[in-house]
């Protein structure tokens, strides 16, 4: 559907549901602030959920894509897997070592984006793995390891206005999928519990393992990618693979979910895009490090929504202990 | 869980909900024959939905997977994707030629099982084309082409008995999967109008696309296979890719499924591995080409159902016109 069909819709769409949506929004998302954007999100789920519209959309195809570090969760000083990779790193060391401190790899693999380093570094902590323990080393990590400025521990760093937002996605019929580029294991770990998403709906960068049958069936973890990486341009090939059709939502907050947010536009369904900005210094962090093309495009894009961290989110983690 | 304690389980459950089962057999399945195997796939229902019995599993965890061919519909003469395979290489030929037909790749393609020589056939006649065209195409060659012997169109070359059960394993909560050899754009064109399953639930051998961003974001098919050919071992590597845990009911037919099926003994949950036997010349046909490792295999795991299609299912297909 053309974007300035789509938008003409939409805005036509916000006047015809901005009546039952306004008494909604005394209920929904009550971690939002009201504002132009919590309206237009529960307009955009009233418009293809009522069945009564033009706009309904078939459950089957109400599908929503959601990147993960940064979008749902911080991805701040660097992204959660970093640090746990980084720990595993020293746990594989044969002695203790400041070896990895000033190393060129762990310089890069801590900077904001996917690279070859960080795939390397990846790749050599989770070869010869089982998924088991792979899970299980991860679900500890999450669980024991402190965020350096928040006090939370890593698996509570989540955005409290973005649970809420996917609570109500499955409450209107939504099937949500995360669709990030950090490990599909590893974000799998928190998803059903964080989220309530079921880990057959985690799409996330993958490495192949082997079927070894003997004593008993089971799968090893191999240093090998499954491409395409989960990023830019892989996420609609891996939404196709593992989804089969075209979302109606995409929600995303840096440069590698930009092929993401245009192909949900390609819909012939009613659909949204959604920026998450990071401009909140205060409660969680400032940057468009990564970023900067996604802004571009949003500005050129009036019917994607920039949603700002600052404003629209009345808290942003589940318990905000620290605010430094 | 050991296959020796499942057993004993399974049995002691068999006794437990017996009463039960018996009563509901009237209901359920109309299309399968009373006896053992009947009796053992709603007492193995039951033990894992009944949230009062011991052997209760919670819905995330209530996973069948089902492969495709010779399992939910007919696969003789040859699979119904070789014989989409071949039309489309008649199409390609640029004049009428019988070239293909006394061809080396034609015999091999044609006969049981995944080889090179089909997939050299299939990258073919897929590269190049859009996810959008190879669905239009595909549905337009199994709603209009004719089996040769029952005279049904392809979609409708589907076991009726296995569809009941499809349904009732959705009324009972699980998740069901179609786990194919077969391309997973293939199977998706009739998964949800044959047997209400999710295109975002079947998962299949996959060529690799690519993201065109220009002039609208689209992707087309590129002639590589995505690995591991979902198929033997690939099957689970596959089952943990899109799922992310162990089904607890696994169904197939030929030996390319039997790492699928000893896969699922390794739940720690009550599970249960079927077998299709195709035994029935009269109304489809009776081979054991291409399953005599698993056949095997059968008669040494006596907690596997073989499941006869000539003595357990009253009738094949949807409407059967022609038995010849």
């Amino acid at each position: 559907m053309s974007e300035l069909l789509l938008f003409i819709r939409l805005i036509t769409s916000f006047y015809l549901v901005l009546v039952f949506v306004s008494l909604q929004a005394n209920e929904c998302l009550l971690t939002w602030n009201d504002g132009f954007n919590k309206q237009a999100i529960l307009s955009f789920i009233e418009c293809v959920s009522n069945p009564q519209l033009e706009t309904f959309i078939p459950e089957q195809e109400r599908i929503a894509v959601i990147d993960h570090d940064g979008t749902l969760w911080c991805e701040k000083p660097h992204y959660t897997q970093v640090s746990y990779i980084l720990k595993k790193i020293e746990d594989l060391l044969p002695f203790p070592s400041d070896w990895l401190s000033n190393h060129p790899l762990k310089k890069a693999a801590t900077e904001q984006g996917i690279n070859h380093e960080l795939m390397e570094l990846s790749l050599v902590t989770h070869m010869g793995l089982t998924v088991e323990q792979l899970t299980q080393s991860v679900k500890e990590f999450m669980s024991q390891t402190v965020h350096p400025r928040f006090g939370l521990t890593y698996d509570k760093m989540v955005y409290q206005p973005m649970v809420e937002l996917i609570t109500l996605l499955h409450q209107k019929g939504f099937k949500v999928f995360i669709v990030s580029g950090g490990g599909i294991e590893f974000v799998r770990t928190i998803s059903e519990e964080a989220y309530q998403i079921p880990q057959e709906r985690v799409i996330g960068t993958s490495l192949q393992t082997w079927y070894i049958g003997e004593p008993t069936p089971h799968l090893i973890l191999v240093p090998l990618l499954v491409l395409p990486i989960n990023n830019g341009s892989g996420k609609p090939v891996n939404i196709q693979r593992h989804i089969g059709r075209i979302p109606v939502l995409a929600i995303g907050n840096s440069d590698g979910d930009i092929e993401m947010l245009s192909y949900v536009q390609q819909s012939h369904r009613l659909s949204l895009s959604i920026f998450i900005h990071h401009d909140d210094e205060e409660r969680e962090y400032c940057y468009d490090e990564g970023a900067t093309q996604l802004l571009k495009l949003v500005e050129e894009h009036p019917q994607w929504l920039k949603v700002s961290m600052k404003h629209d989110f009345k808290v942003i983690f589940p318990i905000q202990t620290n605010n430094r």
